[in-house]
C-alpha cells in the first residue's frame, strides 16, 4: 500500500472521501471536473478491462493477480497491460506480495463514480 | 420520439426497464455483457462528451438543443458530432421539433450504469 497514488477521483486526504464531481445531472461540469470523470469512464470503456474489472471486483476477497485470470481470452501479459491501465485510472489499487502483484477494486471510487451517475428527481 | 431505438443496456420492453447488467462486484461480466456496458462508458470518456452530457442533464426540463450549447470551446458541427455519438450509445434520445432536434438524456439509463456501479457490502 505504500505505493497508492492519491486517487484521481478523490479530493486529497485532508477531504475525506469526496468526490470530484457532482452528479452528471446536476449542472453543466466544469472541464477540469469532465478530463478527471472521463478519464474513468474511458478505462471502464474497453470490453476486456470491463470484464477483468469485474473479475477483480467480484473476486474472493475482494482482490485478485493475474495469475487468478485465465478465461477472458487474452494473454497474460495483456492481462496486466490492462490492470496496469485500470490502476492508472485509479481504479485499481494494486500491492505487491511474493511473485504476483494483487489488485484490489477502489470502493469509493466506485461509490465515486455511482454518485455521478445519480438520477435528478424530476418534479 | 418514432426514432427512439431501443437502448442497448436495456432489454427488449416486454422485460421492462431491467438493466443488461449486474453490479462490477456481483460476479464477472459475460463477453456480452462487457460489450454492452462498455460502449456506454466508452461513450461518456471523452471529456468534452460527458461536458455536453451533463449539459444537457442539468438543462432547464431535462432537454437542450445545439443551440441551447454555446460554450464548451468546439464548434457547432463538433457538437452535434458528439451529441450523436451519445445517442448512438444509447445514452441520449433526440426529437427533432422545427429547426433544431433537442436532445434529452435517457434517466433509466442512468439508472442502469449507476446499478453497475453499486458496492457489495464486504463483511
Amino acid at each position: 500500500m505504500s505505493n497508492a497514488k492519491v486517487l484521481p477521483l478523490l479530493e486529497p486526504a485532508d477531504e475525506g472521501a469526496a468526490p470530484c464531481c457532482p452528479p452528471l445531472t446536476e449542472r453543466p461540469f466544469s472541464p477540469e471536473e469532465a478530463e478527471t470523470a472521463a478519464r474513468m469512464f474511458k478505462a471502464l470503456g474497453d470490453p476486456v478491462r470491463l470484464r477483468l474489472f469485474s473479475l477483480v471486483a467480484s473476486h474472493e476477497g475482494g482482490e485478485a493477480c493475474v495469475c487468478d485470470i485465465s478465461d477472458v481470452g487474452v494473454s497474460q501479459p495483456t492481462v496486466s497491460h490492462h490492470l496496469k491501465k485500470l490502476k492508472e485510472a485509479g481504479l485499481l489499487a494494486s500491492e505487491r506480495r511474493g511473485t504476483w502483484v494483487y489488485y484490489r477494486v477502489e470502493p469509493s471510487v466506485l461509490a465515486a463514480m455511482g454518485q455521478l451517475l445519480t438520477v435528478r428527481s424530476v418534479a
